[in-house]
């Protein structure tokens, strides 16, 4: 019989995320040839049907560490767990086509729940025209828990890995940042005083925008159209789930190179600057660090930018430089130079 | 702000596993011709490279639900999170080549147990030369959630359907049935006895089979490689991980026609009939309803049935009749047919 008592070693806790993905990819030894990227990107890669190349990501999301369903809506959940994997596909310049959905429900839960859910889930896939090829149900003792798999196709020529961009590249996201986590900060507010006293109706005015980013991502697929309709094909790619300054070192580590921004460039919505004042956070804090935002980061060769301008929601941010792996940010007020870590979720760390 | 109290319908564990799934499928509108088969089959079947059929499945395992850590060793655990799921692909009669591993970990689970799951986990891949191409970590609040996404692929003549049973073939099982269930009734006997008295040291002696196939399932491999050497191609297959009367109905139904099984025919080792007396349980019902054997169940039509008697470890237990999605059995003693309903686990009501 065993315990945790009896097992040896730190807390998963005590370590780090990356520690995590090291200790499960460290005993991979099998390569198939047809397989073009396992770990390490946005999507892995192999060979697909007619000479395209097949993405696969999944992704899971876990009640009280994900979401809290005191605030969220099922649709918009439902609507978020398929948007959130579409959008992997995406960082890959791919098109999404197919989908699993894995679902563990405690007993307890209403069956509205689970319609309101789908709903949500079948209006994202409707959108992206997707298929909804399989899954699993199972029960849980506590949490719900959502396991979306995501199917996606690219031509060869076209797919963006996160190691491709190279130095005299441009760096560029799509639409605004810290948005998202600024949503979350006011739902959670809304929460303590709901639970302290369940007869006060939420105060959400003036932050409709805010809110909706969190509860609600938009689709990064017209990104992926344009670019393709302006013929220009990233150098590298990712998508900002876990916050710009993680994708950034991502990026940066994964192409050996060094990528400077620009503070006063960020994208930052006037809502989401307004909701920072509130709490008393740096707007770039939130754009940096912040998470959840899931649009796209990129990097253009010189002869693109001039056409990547004049896409909608398209900001250029910075540029790569030779380097080994380093970001750093020239910040909007004196001539300082300040070097970006990675300060996104840790999800191991209880939030309560 | 939203709570379960204001949301309308049953709770899920009123309705069945069935009526889940329902729920889920209904709405699923989209349908791409490369898609051959979508919900409703071991693996969901779709165009794969160089004209095979690729083949993909997604399982979950969930602490307290489906394994217990009390008694479940990691490395025995991670071995059979791969292999349900591998098991899927031969179902399918296809060769699985890559997996994508979903972990969702407490914080206060140590080190060492994700290295013991990991060498487990890895083990099964390099058995079956599967490469490990991505998945995705998370906290968890209490459980421990492992989902697994598998790759396979086969060609298009030689994949089997729930669907393709006929009038006229034989229904055949590889191994023996029921061990699992009893080596878990085993298992739950003695974390009791050791709850009660910490002191005790769990007692297996004689019961060392039934015991490894609850925590180690065995290979389905072995018997798709003697399939395809013997130039059969079953006209039906599925994996028995729910129990042989479930996975008889899921033929039936998908095939619409009426399966009759021998009760005296069904393969049933020694072991799993000494600790079916030690628990009063009748043999035959571990052996239909047990559930976790991972073995392999299909049809094969006449002129294959005396090919198929030679393979190692396969036993034929009926034949297929014209009908509509009944299964029945002569029972062993006496001249009596008796109805074959299902009564696997419901997952949904809790354990304990």
């Amino acid at each position: 019989m065993l315990d945790d008592l009896s097992v040896q070693g730190p807390f998963l806790d005590e370590l780090g995320e990356h520690a995590l993905i090291d200790a499960i990819a460290t005993g991979v030894v099998q390569q198939h040839s047809f397989v073009h990227k396992g770990i390490g990107d946005d999507c892995a890669v192999m060979e697909g049907r007619n000479g395209t190349l097949q993405l696969i990501s999944t992704d899971t999301l876990v009640e009280s560490v994900h979401f809290d369903r005191v605030y969220v809506p099922a649709e918009h959940l439902g609507y978020k767990a398929a948007m959130v994997n579409i959008s992997d596909v995406h960082a890959m310049n791919g098109k999404a086509h197919s989908v699993l959905l894995s679902l563990s429900l405690p007993g307890r839960v209403r069956s509205a729940f689970l319609e309101d859910f789908m709903s949500g889930f079948h209006q994202a896939c409707r959108e992206h025209d997707i298929q909804l090829i399989g899954g699993d149900t199972t029960g849980s003792k506590h949490a719900i828990v959502i396991g979306v798999t995501v199917l996606g196709e690219v031509d060869p020529g076209k797919i963006t890995y996160r190691s491709g961009a190279a130095p005299g590249q441009f760096v560029c996201v799509t639409g605004d940042l810290g948005a998202a986590y600024m949503g979350l900060l006011l739902l959670e507010r809304e929460k303590q005083v709901f639970l302290q006293n369940t007869g006060v109706q939420p105060d959400f005015s003036g932050f409709q925008y805010v809110l909706g980013r969190q509860l609600k991502p938009h689709s990064t697929r017209s990104v992926v159209d344009a670019l393709a309709q302006a013929g220009i094909v990233p150098g590298s790619m990712i998508d900002i789930s876990d916050g710009l300054a993680s994708e950034l070192l991502h990026i940066a580590k994964a192409s050996n190179c060094h990528i400077r921004i620009f503070e006063d460039k960020l994208p930052v919505d006037f809502e989401t600057a307004r909701a920072a004042e509130l709490f008393s956070i740096e707007p770039t804090y939130a754009a940096l660090h912040g998470g959840e935002d899931y649009e796209l980061l990129f990097t253009v060769s010189p002869e693109d930018v001039s056409k990547v301008k004049q896409l909608p929601g398209v900001t250029v941010i910075g540029h790569v430089q030779e380097g080994t792996g380093l970001v750093d940010m020239v910040k909007a007020e004196g001539n300082v130079v300040e070097r970006v870590e990675r300060l996104g979720f840790q999800h191991f760390q209880d939030k309560s």
